[in-house]
């Protein structure tokens, strides 16, 4: 069996559920062969080594490891979902402080370890502020770090297509941008469903026979915003199946130099939307990850702006906490920004 | 995106570990696109619906339902985890006529609803057993139902692979037969270690410097049998990974008619091991499954008879309990038996 990278590729958090299976989908989608999983828990992570062992992929070659470095070392791709939970009690500063401080941790032993990392992909939350976190810290150009954000369109599209009863990938040009959760930008201008643009059909077209109230609309990007939630309602467990999958798809996209169709996390370093990571568009080439600002209507560009003054507000909190220095001593971390 | 296979799939237990796994491998995979989840815990089945809608795979065609006959409906490949697990106070008997009436209702509702399925693979517990179950209830010829019955054989070529300190594919040829568990017959015969035969290497043979005394090949055995056991301590739940994953490649061998390398469950009707289900060697072609009797040693084959009258054992307890007829009515239930 053939892989597209022979690189090796370091899976932190691969205790958890997200982390195994990315393992199981680095191996299964023949996207790489030399994994070096890490998990500060132990015996879960032998559980998970023992499993993919257990898979029998040709080929491949399984490290696992409780030594953070040791994983790291000489790795080309990382894939990080070793954040904490929030658990019960927690506040959301909590969770923010306690996960960047993780995202903190993980860039110091990339720079340390890995400083010729071509891609790392941060998935834990809140992802726009841990992957911001990890990229100061990191010393890596940002074109190298990104952060998952593709699951906010793929609920959207999901919703547009249950609510017209057309096949999922008969809706086009869904994306969200901006931040994650509920300050996300949710933008209506590219969205066509079987072609018919979606503000035709907020104008009273139709697919199918059936049209787009203001409403539906509007619980429609209710829906989007909350489709994690819902998948914990539902199962009982957060979703790991989505972000792992969409995550080793971004990571083919840089492998191939192209065709990942989803915004990712993007660092802008000057302009209107600089110093935050947030999701854009983005095209992966051979030189890194590059992102440009999306085009949309005039609404959608003020959610935008919006969701964009949210992650500075987010930013500076981990700037108040010491966990990331004023913006101006950043390119004494990290002489890419 | 292109799939091997564009004909339905039903996933029986898609509520589940195995089964929502399986979802996922059979799309990120580009195995099969038309996919029916069943299960009859609708939260639980439609959030694995969800998430997979989430990964947004192009040219997916994934329903759900909790109506077992509407999944099975037109399905020409059938995947069922759907047993119960073992619970608390329950005793092997107790398991054994519990998940042998589900077969038998799987059985049935094969034989209304998917009578044209090229492949059925069973694998929930005692997969030997239930697979044979439902085999008799289906009405399908013998080429048409399999178990899953590699884990023993990949789990003995992990453990090979670590004793030598070899890559695990470098470890060729290990093979369990008969039944699954304690009375498996791991078989010496055909293994080579970095192309050393198992048996010189018994006799005093090494690779890298290691040799392998009896009492290491007696522990290399044991942790073969209690693989499943050992991830459930280590992990906290069940092995869902590697049963997902070989059952795919099962799939995936049955759809490209040959190029599946571990033992399959096997239906003989007649000859020495005939009328039960018990992993052998196996091809598959056009027509189905066709299996034969493995090659071995002396020991190796006095195992696989040992391991041949359990399963004959644990058959007639199935007969005891009325759940299966006795052998020589079969034929009334099942013309091809």
């Amino acid at each position: 069996m053939g892989y597209l990278t022979d690189k090796k590729v370091a899976v932190i958090g691969a205790a958890g559920m997200i982390g195994s299976n990315m393992a199981q989908d680095l191996l299964s989608t023949g996207t790489a062969n030399q994994i070096a999983l890490y998990d500060p828990f132990a015996a879960g992570l032998e559980g998970v080594a023992e499993e993919i062992y257990h898979c029998a992929f040709p080929g491949a070659r399984v490290t696992w490891t409780t030594n953070e470095a040791e994983a790291l070392a000489g790795a080309s791709y990382i894939i990080s979902s070793g954040g904490a939970p929030r658990r019960e009690g927690m506040t959301r500063e909590d969770l923010l402080r306690g996960n960047c401080e993780i995202a903190k941790g993980l860039g110091e032993a990339i720079k340390q370890n890995a400083p010729g990392a071509e891609l790392v992909i941060i998935i834990f939350n809140p992802a726009d502020i841990t992957g911001l976190t990890t990229l100061v810290h990191s010393g890596l150009s940002p074109g190298c770090v990104t952060t998952l954000a593709a699951l906010d369109s793929t609920r959207l599209q999901t919703r547009l297509g249950q609510h017209f009863g057309v096949l999922q990938h008969e809706v086009t040009g869904c994306a969200t941008y901006g931040g994650h959760g509920e300050k996300m930008a949710v933008f209506r201008g590219g969205i066509a469903v079987q072609g018919a643009k979606l503000t035709d059909l907020l104008a009273g077209g139709t697919v199918n026979g059936r049209g787009l109230s203001a409403d539906e609309w509007a619980k429609i990007q209710s829906d989007t915003r909350n489709g994690g939630s819902r998948i914990i309602q539902l199962r009982g467990r957060s979703s790991f199946q989505s972000p792992s999958h969409q995550s080793i798809a971004m990571l083919q996209g840089r492998i191939r130099n192209g065709g990942y169709p989803w915004p990712c996390g993007c660092y802008f370093s000057s302009g209107e939307f600089a110093h935050v990571m947030m999701a854009a568009d983005t095209e992966f080439t051979a030189a890194g990850l590059v992102g440009s600002i999306p085009e949309g209507t005039a609404e959608d560009l003020a959610d935008l702006r919006d969701s964009y003054t949210h992650l500075c507000k987010l930013r500076d909190e981990v700037i108040a906490a010491g966990i990331l220095p004023p913006i101006a001593e950043w390119g004494t971390l990290n002489p890419h920004l």
